[in-house]
């Protein structure tokens, strides 16, 4: 989570240009924060008349496909700010370059999840603050699970 | 929205089959009506031995999965028309060559979706009317956004 | 249902593994049991330096992104069960070789699916049995359609 491929014609980036794509995705996604390696950004090439947009072959489009699986982003000012944090983020790689470019994010369950054979600790839990500091997957305890600001009766009262 | 990727054997497709199996899963949504060029199809290869079926490889195996955005199917009458529609829109390109074939959708979320940084207007909306006929993406207006036929307090009244 | 696609780097795998690792795969699937046919497992490679772990290449990983389409898993007790058995079916092909890796699954529509163009029968049905059998798909009737264990009053009376 998330799961970032990209789609684009062949020779549109070199080494430099992916990695730098993908340290700024990475780098949006450390900041909420989320582990880092929990960020996964895969480049694929479509081969030359491969991709059709509205039914004519576009060799100079950019499809962003993203999965979201540790976060679902709650609620409507949310969702539309970070789909426009997303345009400006990837702009200096699509809009800047010319190519025409698209994305689309879908949320898929937390709950059907795994990476290097752990199941990821709850959101805001202790054991996932401890895994954005050592930016690997490690087992938990029970005790870990638990979110790092415990409140046992959320309300309205003053804290 | 839709994305349709076609998974195919190397070999099977040449650049005009591409071009007329995408005009017409094209077509097939431009009838909605919808923007053409929200219309994306990629085909992709698949290497030899690469794709398996119930644990054999099928080099003669044809996946569409095909990503909704945009709309919703509303309801089992039209979800069992649409799904049958596709299956003979793309007949002439599996199965009257003797492909195996395998047709799934999802529906990602409406509202984590951008097309050249826009994002896109409300269904029936006036917006969205103007993107059908210009076929390409622009800003728009909040009273774009509006549907096409208003009507604030909808119910069984005759109209 | 379900579709693997692996996304593994150039050389990882060649076909004996990939063979043994699709019949583990359907093998799983095969036991609740399903047709072993609604299992495609999709291999793909993924050019060097084209995929990014937390913002760093990395040539070592191994991404398995799935989707479940004719079965929902009902339940934490069986989704953590089933992401736990996923894990082990695969470590001899993952962790056992040094490789880094992720699963996620998806659960998509079971109504927007169909196969060789016949739209699959319910969960439990007389024709799903059939297809089970048979391994392949073919028309059912409307009684076909009907559980296996057909029960009009379903409740805690003992039967």
């Amino acid at each position: 989570m998330p799961l970032w491929k990209i789609y684009h014609p062949a020779g549109t980036y070199n080494a430099e240009d992916k990695k730098l794509l993908a340290e700024k995705i990475t780098g949006l996604y450390a900041s909420i924060p989320l582990p880092k390696f929990y960020v996964v950004v895969i480049f694929e090439e479509m081969a030359r008349d491969s991709c059709f947009v509205g039914g004519e072959p576009n060799n100079n489009f950019i499809r962003f496909k993203v999965d979201h699986i540790a976060r679902t982003l709650p609620g409507p000012v949310i969702r539309e700010w970070w789909i426009r944090k997303i345009d400006e983020i990837i702009a200096s790689h699509v809009k800047e370059r010319g190519y025409d470019w698209e994305v689309s994010i879908d949320e898929t369950p937390f709950d059907l999840w795994s990476l290097q054979g752990e199941i990821p600790p709850p959101f805001e839990s202790v054991a996932e603050k401890r895994w954005v500091e050592e930016n690997r997957a490690s087992s938990s305890t029970a005790a870990e699970k638990l979110p790092v600001r415990l409140t046992l009766t959320p309300g309205l009262a003053e804290r």
